[in-house]
């Protein structure tokens, strides 16, 4: 045991840990510790900048509530929840890739029939979202379950909006038969702003950054035997695209939205997605 | 611009800001970006993990009130507190060193008497303070403040038992004469442990480790034309004296409490505090 000094500043804080406790623990708090204290060695870091972050975290827990995550946002806006989730989610070339899951999921949708339409408010151009499940090597997954979710003509997800419109609107689960098609009808969704008159929001604001994601549709894919499948599917000529405010945006989830002549929908989005198998499944 | 990738995770997200945002806040997120994803990547974070530090902090800020910090409580078990301390107040050879401030400190206290005492419940094991505010050079630093606070016997400071003792127990300024002297009447004051009862206790806790302060005696001492001095003075036999929980404690910082025989005081303690100019002032 020795004294505090900023040289050794990482070592004392980490030595201080105890023989017994949990091995991860200490390798992930050693690392949080190191990291963390070079950073203000680099930079440096001032007093009135410390009471600044401060600040802001308490700020931050502050605003959290049952209806928001200001923390999550928080993550989501410094790249970390996308970085996270590559890190958890490295998948063979071929295989579809994941993104965030983001905060509107709502667990227990109605299961609908094949070709259903989830827009129940009729709002919004109308879309025919195409495509299969298929395994690496291009056979169909059937029984696959494909959950949607996408935000209303408005940009709002109907959480967002309790009371205005259906809790179901723009939502539904889809299962896959013997060829591991799937087809709905929904809106071409929109983009939207992430909620920014909290802490995050005045920090994207002092960095020069706008709060704004590109239109996406969400989907969940999971089947037996396959890694679960978080992804969206997007706008390809959205003005967002290239500057999602979460970072959500891969190329290969850049879907094809072709506008259609006479058909059932003003738009159709074809887009196949492919599963990696659980490694010992 | 281009799209999120695990390898440019940092490049990515420090691209976004925009031209025209403060030069320093670039430069302290743009670290902060870089050690926050090395951090993820060097640990493989997973997603449990990353949900346990979300709802940690959630919960940190939560607790957060007008009477608790838990976030300056986190940085300070972390030895953050100390670093950024450390890194703003490098001080010559000779010159006193700094220690955290403490979230104590309450402004304004009576200034008393030189060799008043400062405990007003009579309650603790008496001890004299004593000894000089001086500069580099040795010489007496005239009309210097000494503002000081400890703990009760036991173990609280007056902010922390409302109405239970006199909000100015155990705390005082004096102002030093000709001499550079300053001399009062507190208690020796006794270790206790930071409040262990929320998020951060528990990180404790999981990390092995105690939550205890060795006993302390602080001080404010201010000068014109010197620099702001937030010390304590730490009593070196204390069990805590080598793991104080937010590593206050620095070697030059252990002063002798010496016992007394037919004195006016149970204790004795001399300590001499060498004030660092302000350059150019």
């Amino acid at each position: 045991m020795k004294y505090f000094t900023e040289k050794d500043s990482v070592e004392t804080v980490n030595n201080r840990m105890g023989d017994e406790i949990n091995p991860r623990l200490r390798q992930v708090m050693a690392s949080l510790i190191t990291h963390l204290h070079a950073f203000a060695k680099d930079v440096d870091l001032t007093q009135e900048e410390w009471d600044l972050a401060i600040d802001f975290l308490t700020r931050t827990g502050q605003i959290c509530s049952e209806e928001r995550q200001e923390f999550i946002l928080l993550s989501d806006v410094l790249g970390f929840s996308m970085l996270v989730d590559a890190i958890n989610n490295r998948r063979p070339v071929g295989a579809t890739e994941n993104t965030v899951f983001g905060p509107f999921h709502v667990a227990g949708a109605p299961v609908r029939k094949m070709g259903d339409t989830i827009s129940l408010d009729g709002k919004g151009e109308s879309c025919l979202f195409t495509g299969r499940v298929l395994d690496l090597h291009g056979e169909p997954v059937v029984g696959a379950k494909v959950d949607v979710w996408s935000d209303n003509a408005d940009g709002f997800y109907s959480v967002q909006q309790p009371g205005i419109q259906d809790k179901w609107n723009n939502r539904g689960i889809f299962i896959t038969g013997e060829d591991g098609a799937y087809e709905f009808i929904g809106i071409k969704p929109v983009s939207y702003p992430i909620p920014d008159d909290g802490p995050v929001g005045q920090m994207l604001a002092a960095l020069g950054r706008h709060p704004n994601r590109p239109a996406h549709m969400h989907f969940l894919v999971t089947a037996p035997g396959f890694q679960k499948l978080v992804t969206h599917t997007f706008v390809g000529d959205d003005p967002w695209i290239t500057s999602d405010a979460v970072f959500g945006v891969k190329s290969t989830l850049v879907a094809p939205f072709e506008h259609v002549r006479d058909g059932r929908t003003e738009w159709r989005s074809p887009f196949d997605f492919v599963l990696t198998p659980i490694e010992g499944a």
